[in-house]
């Protein structure tokens, strides 16, 4: 089916600021608390909210197979389980409804009141309930750096990596949308050098970690795979992900079995799912693997997406510091593989699963994704631009993540993803 | 509140076998489908199954503020969220309608036909729907086995491992119910040696964990915890465990964020969850624990419960042999403890999050809970009964746990938890 939203000479009758990540080509999927405090499923366009309950409700999907509650509902999960071919419908139909030559909504003033909310008068909710969540690690550069702080820096890739795409499982219950704030967490630390009694107290090496994060819908059952060559079909879209990580727990816990308590105390994500579709035009050559893939990793095309990417920091009642630019084609494992590698055993991935990139760092200093990385430990700590010093994040910081793609015709992005960090408790 | 159902000298109406794990005063908690295909929470007496839904409809719980479909469902959730008060009331009462001196449904002959099912007449289903999954790793002796195995026999427990009730994220969507069968999974082995390619295919060392599980319900907001005295309340019940391992899969992967596909390829519980508050009568002394727990770690009184446990190959066909007997008292962190800490850094924990304890070994060599530990990694294979060996688990084996707690008035058991491995696909 063709994907006719992507059309980059449409123009839409809603007024769409120059720069806006919300062109008519993005459309992508939320979930929004109206001022009336009903709960629906909508997209975006400019800085309108649209209400798709309302939309269809009303009609304006008539002939797309859709059960009447489809978007009446706190979650995208049953929309997502319907399944790519009427994902494309309903977005080429949106494209079509607020194309600037259609006159069905945009002059009809009773309906657009029902439909139409500016985005200042909605509250952005978590758009899916996470079934499971996966954590990948798939930037060669992040896993080098940290290799290096936390292990050996003459043997900071270990073996495996350049072999799998390298994944643990995440913590649902601790990921939030943007603008939740996030207390800063409390746990042991490594032992003083000659005690064997672990400190405890607030994290003191409080980090952000630069991420994506994929959505997917029902893919396999128990003991099936997917194929390489199937696996766009499951993916639905992408978010912005700042895996919050409290380095100093995390150092101390790791062992041998991966992170917890330092990454489960919060996640925060853009709050607007960005088709895959929608970035299409975006599609870049795959990175130069040191390996060939096994054959159930290998697959000929443009796997990797153009995603620039960028976390500021914002002291209190001060201007934010823009402390790191990346973008998503750094990754070394693309998304293809990592579904193809995350069922070769047959693990079952639902409607609603989120799977993150891992910390997206690019090949220099600027571009590290995480403090850890960009202060190398502490070690050079960052000038902000009120002249504080950052070694890590402070009580009362704002991080501030954001992300586009870009080309001469169309900008597709995923507006902020942002998160202030509150003083521990107690 | 009373746990009036716990009375050990209570008989039922119900025939239940001598020796059998769900006299009257186990009363557990499960979902199955009835010979006319409707889904229902039940419980169990004896041989039968228990229709909760009808019980409901028929007016059985009048007088205990439940919604009307609150037993309606595929899942468990909802019930849990209740809250201990209302699963303690629901136990209350089942305990006095099916007492042998209550005729109030006894004598109903048309209602005991809505209610009481035979268990072969039904199917039983998964009990909850698992938010998330979590790990722990909580017997010191199966610790210290892997560590010999996996790492340096002369520092074989990490020294994290004291200090910490380690845990780490596992895969909701791959824990099935009882009787589901299990595919042998595909993946990358370790190269060879001087090779620097992975091996790849079906695994050669498919292995079990003898686990527990526990299920929570709603205890905490993101940012807040748990404090340990109150870690109880927030306990529903146990089930059997059996957390299926792929070794060689696991031994590639799992450096440095722990294990993953070597695990999520499935999971298997027991279908009938046994509550917390049935388990009261068998808590006995917290394990000796090296050194004193942090505060937050730290209660006084008895937190373990004496459950035995065992394990059992059968190979296709031929008459099973028990090849581990072991105890969840051998437990060293307790479930208390495991709570606290999963929440102390403000992890929010919901209802139907599960939480296994890890591979419960024992100190005898015959009481280790993992065929990796109970032939030592395929050095020492296991004689079964029909004369074959084991190093770790073939195909068409069929795998079975069971546990119960026993004294000298009741015994509370948890039925089987068993699964058939099929051979790998392809």
């Amino acid at each position: 089916m063709e994907i006719t939203a992507n059309n980059p000479n449409r123009k839409s009758w809603l007024k769409v600021e120059e720069n806006s990540d919300f062109p008519i080509q993005n459309i992508p999927f939320g979930v929004f608390l109206t001022k009336d405090d009903i709960i629906t499923i909508g997209t975006r366009i400019g800085d309108f909210a649209i209400d798709l309950g309302a939309l269809h409700q009303l009609g304006y999907f008539d002939g797309i197979p859709l059960t009447d509650d489809i978007f009446l509902q706190d979650t995208l999960n049953d929309f997502i389980a319907d399944g790519r071919k009427t994902w494309r419908l309903v977005r080429n139909r949106i494209a079509e409804i607020f194309d600037v030559t259609n006159g069905s909504l945009r002059d009809n003033v009773e309906h657009k009141d029902k439909i139409i909310f500016r985005m200042d008068e909605v509250e952005m909710q978590l758009p899916v309930s996470v079934g499971d969540y996966t954590d990948f690690y798939a930037s060669k550069e992040h896993a080098t750096n940290v290799g290096s702080l936390f292990r050996d820096p003459k043997n900071a890739l270990l073996p495996n990596w350049l072999q799998i795409p390298i994944g643990y499982h995440g913590r649902s219950s601790s990921i939030v949308p943007s603008g939740t704030p996030i207390r800063r967490p409390i746990g042991q630390q490594r032992p003083n050098e000659g005690e064997t009694r672990p400190n405890f107290g607030p994290s003191k090496l409080l980090d952000f970690e630069l991420e994506m994060a994929f959505i997917t819908t029902v893919a396999n059952d128990l003991g099936d795979r997917i194929p390489i060559e199937d696996a766009d079909e499951y993916i639905f879209g992408l978010v912005l992900f700042n895996d919050w990580s409290a380095r100093d727990i995390q150092a101390w816990e790791y062992v041998p079995l991966g992170p917890f308590l330092g990454k489960n105390f919060a996640s925060t994500i853009s709050p607007w799912i960005v088709t895959l579709d929608a970035l299409e035009p975006f599609r870049v050559d795959n990175p130069k693997q040191d390996f060939e893939p096994l054959p159930y990793l290998k697959r000929e095309g443009k796997d990797s997406f153009d995603i620039n990417l960028q976390m500021a920091i914002q002291p209190e009642g001060k201007e934010e510091t823009v402390v790191c630019n990346s973008n998503f084609k750094y990754m070394y494992w693309t998304m293809a593989q990592q579904l193809a590698h995350h069922t070769v055993n047959g693990c079952p991935v639902n409607a609603g699963d989120m799977m993150g990139s891992g910390t997206i760092s690019g090949p220099t200093q600027d571009s590290f994704g995480s403090m850890l990385e960009l202060t190398w430990r502490g070690q050079k700590p960052l000038k902000m631009n009120d002249g504080s010093e950052r070694k890590f994040i402070n009580d009362n910081d704002t991080v501030i993540m954001r992300g586009y793609s870009q080309n001469d015709s169309v900008r597709i992005g995923f507006g902020e993803c942002v998160g202030k960090v509150l003083p521990a408790k107690e």
